[in-house]
């Protein structure tokens, strides 16, 4: 039996970091905890930029008790000028939830699209609309950031969720009070999701290790 | 009148993590403090061998009181994935600095190894044997990466300084107590290295800036 998860995913950047918590019942239900944007002014020096990250982030954590933070991990193909801003914010982040005990987890940009929209190219727009459809919420987080920060949180609770098999038949047997009819929308997208996900490779759970 | 400056350099690295205090004197007389290295053990995950490192350099600036880390700044060439794991340290090294009130500064290895040998190319063997000679020390700092935020932290000492016009000359004008002739062999040394990477554009002092 898998009780309830609180994660905060983080979608790590300097000039904006999402950050996204939210709630994951053992039906996979999510839920809206917080949302937001830390922005940093591109005038201020690195070192100051971090910190105010560095402390936004310890702020969540303090608040809202999270068991784990997810991060979106950073891409080897992009501009590598900002793979190493982005790198250190993750740095700095990482820091943040192993200082307070929380287990780390990174999911990569495709892995959390795949996640909640059943398709790692999923654009920016699909990615916001189907954020709010799973959180049930009135209109689309905004920025981007925000959504992507939830995206990457959704993505770890519903795959850390199950105890391997992670599928809805899993948590049929597991629990036996979910039947297939019993699937709430993004139930049914999640499973969808992960069954393209399995025929394409696209998802593809795996913690950072060097 | 330039003060004694408490430099601590750091060598990022999640492996070893270089990290040498020096004190450099209103003359740059530099003067070791301390140094080590910090290891963290490959099969531990990345969050914790961060924080361990994280907790090092604090437990450094803590003890030792430094006015300034100096970080030797990530190269861009360089493997991308190890590009990455550094950045995270050096991430988590400017939010330590930071957090303390530091001024942070960064200079990429060829700065450093042009400050201690002359040369932007010298190779480990050398950064050693100059490191040893300028610190009077009685035998070379090992690892490498001791030696290298050792050369770090002089690089910056020594640039830190001045006002501006950072050779020996400018020391006698302002000083007026320093004359050539009173320099010490480390100070011909970086005098005849400044020299030399004026001439080749090899020395250009900057702190990070995105």
């Amino acid at each position: 039996m898998v009780s309830q998860q609180r994660v905060l995913g983080i979608d790590p950047g300097l000039t904006r970091c999402g950050l996204g918590c939210v709630d994951i019942d053992p039906r996979r239900r999510a839920r809206l905890v917080e949302v937001g944007v830390v922005r940093t002014s591109p005038g201020s020096s690195p070192e100051q930029r971090l910190l105010a990250v560095a402390e936004a982030i310890e702020d969540w954590i303090a608040r809202l008790g999270p068991s784990v933070v997810s991060i979106e991990r950073v891409f080897a193909q992009e501009n590598l000028r900002s793979v190493i801003g982005v790198a250190q914010v993750i740095g700095v982040a990482m820091v943040a939830g192993a200082r307070s005990g929380l287990d780390v987890a990174q999911h990569t940009p495709s892995e959390a699209k795949a996640a909640v929209t059943g398709s790692g190219r999923a654009d920016k727009v699909q990615v916001q609309r189907m954020v709010t459809r799973i959180l049930r919420l009135d209109s689309p987080p905004q920025p981007a950031d925000a959504a992507d920060a939830l995206a990457q949180a959704i993505c770890h609770g519903w795959r850390g969720g199950g105890s391997g098999a992670d599928d809805v038949g899993e948590m049929v047997s597991a629990g036996g009070a979910v039947r297939a009819s019993a699937r709430t929308p993004a139930q049914r997208q999640w499973a969808a999701a992960q069954a393209a996900a399995r025929r394409t490779g696209a998802v593809d759970p795996r913690r950072v290790r060097r």
